[in-house]
């Protein structure tokens, strides 16, 4: 194709790679030293040993209210022969803190002294030496080691510092990252562009500044560089001319033909690593500059090089920094579903995770490396090593946590048919205290009822008609989860229909036309109660699939429908109203149908559900579910019985 | 003593205490909301929905590197049949990311492509629609949920919001923390002040600051105000009147007659609490001000301050600003030292905590309000109940980490008797990588071989002197811990003499000295190791513990010795070179000994162990500890055996 195109070189793993990084990197000499002031030096790391110039306190000073006195002259005092004190010759007022006058050498508190008069007081116990009273040093001796070297400086650390006079501190520089993103079709986020298509917004280096911050690192940027290699090349060498320690290319380390992060590299340096065994985060160059920077060409697709900045990059600036790696917390999880996986690579899967019952449930998301909505949606991250094909449902796996485990306690599992409604009920039960978050995966009516049988989920949401009893949901749940004790509480009645191009330019009214020539159509994935939905009415209509374009292309929301319909991907997909308005579509109704939450009755007095179900019931909740359009909420919270149809 | 003494309000528990402020707080009230740039989001809560402007990708994109082709035009391909197809007709050279020409449907990659000639290609297998394709909107939908209200911003969902389009997020106002210090004997550490008598560096403020900005607070400070009533109203009025939603006056919430805060916050609103169940933390005045800020009188001494800040104000700061706590990390543990506590007060114990063997030990550390080093040394703390009146060795404790998981793991225990060298020992440790951390407790010898017979150290630094055998720490070791399986290994051989004031103004030269009336002497405590070699040397004196002056006076350390005598508390202590070195003491010598480092067989393999046996190896290691003064290294790192005498 392209004589300028470059090849992997053999791909390693994520370890190898770090550990040959590591080995070429004299952090002592990349990142050097400076001096900060001590009351701004949190989380900067000592590069000596630092010790006390004062001790702490600096004087004998009183531990309590009171007065001082010298203990000597109360050794006769007892409750029935007081001793009688006056005021400047035996006693001196006190408060806590205050130096201990020269010739005293205890406190008596205040609680214990009977004020005679004026000028006088008098004690019924005898006081001993240095009896509260805070010793010079008590708390730091001056020359006493404060801070060894290669320590991350703590809150508390900053009060000891000032207390033993150290006003400035001897701490390593930030580490200081450079990114250079690059491409023809990004778009730099600061002039708030208008993406045409072709075009993408970049967003990888705003991720890394974060990250960077948090790392507490320096971070600076070049605006968007086109895939020239002077202008490239200019922007690498003005950033290796900089204060950075480690400068990132983004994107452009792939094998595409306008891919030239690696050549850049080998121009400026050495390349170390080309190509890790992970997915997503395969083409990720690391190099060492000639003056001995670091090198990093990140893959251009969002997740891939979150994949790069948090396993090859963070390693990399904890150990120039001098601190300890961050723990990452781990839970052992049940997975809900079967994953394949590619031997040979590791593979970094985003899961949803909950915890049902007494178990953590992890749902993998979507796992492509375009999807960056994975990330903030996962409350997970499951590593599946190189050495494994897959794994099979139901097996338990190791899942770092991406969000903190009392969040995870907050997670509401729902598994179940999509619609709008859960959107909104989603934002809502953020907004409880303490807010509950509900992570919800969309795999029909159908699948939702097999997850709360198998105890992976918490609620379901279903919408399946039975056109035999004229019922929803209920002869389903008699079919298929006959064991299961459960409520049905309805969410809402929702209106489904055609969508449609504005302006319906096919001119599509009515099932029957689906099975038109020059319409074609998107459908929802087995399972789906709006597929069953369309099959029932395909059949009303008298109409069999195989007569219908497009039948067996499937989507599995009815957002992702109407995005098939918007781009012109298809004329036409059944879904509810509310996803034809959204993206500005027209809606041609079909029917009105039961939309409840299948919960079982072990789950019915958890903590997020009572939320569910508070919510249900307040007006507030209805008002905005109406407002979507396409809602009816009669009887929206009620709990559903057999036989109650619409 | 005084009419303006303020008295507490009945003391209540920290959680009866931020109940009541959280029922008088409208948080919603207090912090108003603004707009930051979304790459500037990173910690900030959002104050509503944020909802898709674009989707993302804004386009079909190709998901691969490779050829955008029809893939009808490919159905008829087979291994033994290839598809002939010609470049610009029938397909595009396309680049990962590049925009799908708008009449193809599907992306062949590269590997798959056999190049015919400059301007076509072959194909063996047929193509489907859309393979290696990303579609329109595969991320992100415009309009969809991004973020619900109340969610902190990550790092990740920087990314999404700019991929989204969305370049400006409305987020809740940080709060805002004003801390005010007080008291005539503070100093202000920016002049960088030299402390008299009676005064002390103010730091608690810093402390916060840097707690504040961890907490993702605005912070600001009034240089210290003297205990004067009108310049804290002064200084209190400006503060209600900027920008702070809480307003911290430091120290002067006690009892004494310059504690002002309490009728200041009355004066300015309500004083809700004075006084906790907490210790220590007890002098802490909630309040709310006439404008609803919060009002916080802070005890002075720096640990009761930091309870007031981490278990008030830290909640009460998540609280406004819409953040789910952080977690806090607990572990079980073993107590080593029973502890007594007062019935009716929480306490926070600072605890040394280590992981030996199996088990987490943890050591009390001091205890008094004012030593600040305890939390800096401390790797836990421990929260003994109000209903407690304290709790027995052996206990297992609830201990909240104060440090990572791993950096515990990495935690050596020491428990025995004090010498310099161990802190340089720590200060060597701390720069091994990784870096070990030595937490030592100064228990004396004996207490040193009781806590490795219990398991509860790594290692214990022994300086036994038998008078009979003439030998050292063996006989000791036969007689205390005959089942013991161990090693001995030598740290140094160090000097112990008369630590004096400088020039030696009392001319005391031997042990018969200590028994002069005009000598008070300051004693080491039973079963320390410097205490049996003075009892030795008295008797060979012929002087009986009776005729020495502060016999009965013990400090735990060589260092508490030496300050005692540079304080003029006593006129004379037993002990090493090094610390009356470090506090420019005048040293009289009187014995050489050997200090060694007693361990467990079963230890000996331990990583922290064996980096401590690489560091006793080292040259530079022992020329570090000769430049102390008063140590010999002839024996250092060597394996101790019966009989070795010096």
């Amino acid at each position: 194709m392209d004589s300028q195109r470059s090849i992997y070189l053999k791909t390693i793993t994520i370890d190898q790679a770090l550990g040959k990084m590591l080995g070429e990197i004299n952090a002592g000499d990349l990142v050097g030293r400076e001096v900060v002031p001590s009351h701004q030096a949190l989380g900067r790391v000592t590069a000596g040993p630092v010790r006390a110039r004062y001790s702490s306190p600096t004087f004998h000073s009183a531990a309590m209210d009171g007065v001082a006195v010298r203990a000597q002259s109360t050794f006769t005092a007892r409750e029935d022969n007081p001793v009688i004190l006056h005021k400047e010759k035996d006693y001196v007022e006190i408060n806590t803190g205050n130096a201990l006058p020269a010739d005293m050498d205890c406190v008596i508190m205040v609680e214990k002294i009977n004020q005679e008069d004026k000028d006088s007081i008098s004690i019924e116990h005898p006081a001993y030496p240095w009896q509260n009273v805070r010793r010079i040093g008590e708390d730091i001796v001056a020359t006493e080691l404060l801070l060894p070297r290669n320590h991350e400086i703590s809150a508390y650390d900053i009060g000891v510092l000032l207390s033993g006079g150290i006003w400035e501190v001897d701490v390593y520089e930030q580490v200081g990252i450079h990114v250079i993103p690059t491409g023809d079709e990004v778009l730099d986020f600061t002039s708030r562009p208008d993406p045409s298509p072709g075009q993408v917004i970049e967003s990888n280096s705003q991720v890394l500044a974060a990250m960077a911050r948090s790392w507490g690192c320096r971070f600076s940027r070049t605006p968007p560089v086109q895939d020239e290699p002077e202008k490239l090349e200019k922007a690498l060498q003005e950033a290796l001319d900089s204060r950075a320690h480690i400068v990132v290319i983004g994107a452009g380390s792939s094998a595409g033909s306008k891919d030239y992060t690696r050549r850049i590299i080998q121009e400026k340096g050495r390349v170390l690593v080309h190509g890790l065994k992970a997915m997503p985060g395969k083409p990720t160059v690391l190099g060492i500059s000639h003056n001995n920077k670091i090198l990093v060409g990140a893959p251009g697709y969002p997740v891939s090089s979150v994949i790069c900045f948090e396993q090859i990059l963070k390693p990399l600036v904890y150990h120039l920094s001098g601190k300890s790696p961050e723990e990452q917390v781990t839970v052992e999880a049940r997975l809900t579903r079967k994953i394949p996986s590619r031997l040979g690579m590791e593979e970094f899967l985003r899961v949803s995770l909950g915890r049902v019952g007494e178990q953590y449930v992890a749902t993998p998301l979507p796992r492509g490396a375009g999807m960056m909505t994975t990330l903030t949606r996962a409350q997970g991250m499951a590593r599946i090593p190189v050495d494994l094909e897959g794994m099979q449902q139901d097996r338990t796996i190791e899942v770092q946590l991406l969000r903190r485990p009392r969040e995870i306690n907050q997670v509401l599992v729902a598994v179940g048919s999509h619609d709008n409604t859960v959107d909104f009920l989603a934002n809502e039960l953020a907004m409880c205290s303490p807010p509950v978050r509900l992570a919800s995966t969309h795999v029909g009516s159908m699948g939702g009822i097999t997850a709360i049988r198998q105890g992976t989920a918490h609620m379901a949401g279903i919408h399946l008609f039975d056109p035999e009893s004229g019922d929803y949901n209920f002869p389903f749940l008699d079919k298929y989860a006959p064991d299961l004790e459960y409520r049905l509480i309805n969410l809402a009645v929702r209106h489904q229909g055609l969508m449609v191009l504005p302006g319906n330019p096919k001119n599509i009214l009515s099932p029957q036309d689906l099975a038109r020539d020059d319409v074609k159509f998107i459908n929802r994935q087995k399972g789906a109660g709006t597929r069953i939905l369309l099959d029932h009415h395909l059949q009303l209509a008298g109409i069999s699939p195989d007569q219908v374009q497009g039948y067996s292309h499937e989507e599995y929301t009815h957002m992702g429908v109407a995005v098939n319909v918007l781009s012109h991907t298809a004329d036409c997909g059944l879904g509810i109203k509310a996803a034809a308005e959204a993206l500005g579509l027209d809606f041609v109704p079909l029917a009105r149908e039961r939309y409840d939450l299948l919960i079982p009755a072990c789950f019915i007095q958890d903590d997020k559900v009572v939320q569910v179900l508070n919510l249900l019931g307040a007006r507030d909740f209805k008002a905005g579910i109406e407002s979507l359009g396409g809602y009816e909420t009669a009887l929206t919270g009620r709990e559903m019985e057999p036989g109650m149809g619409l």
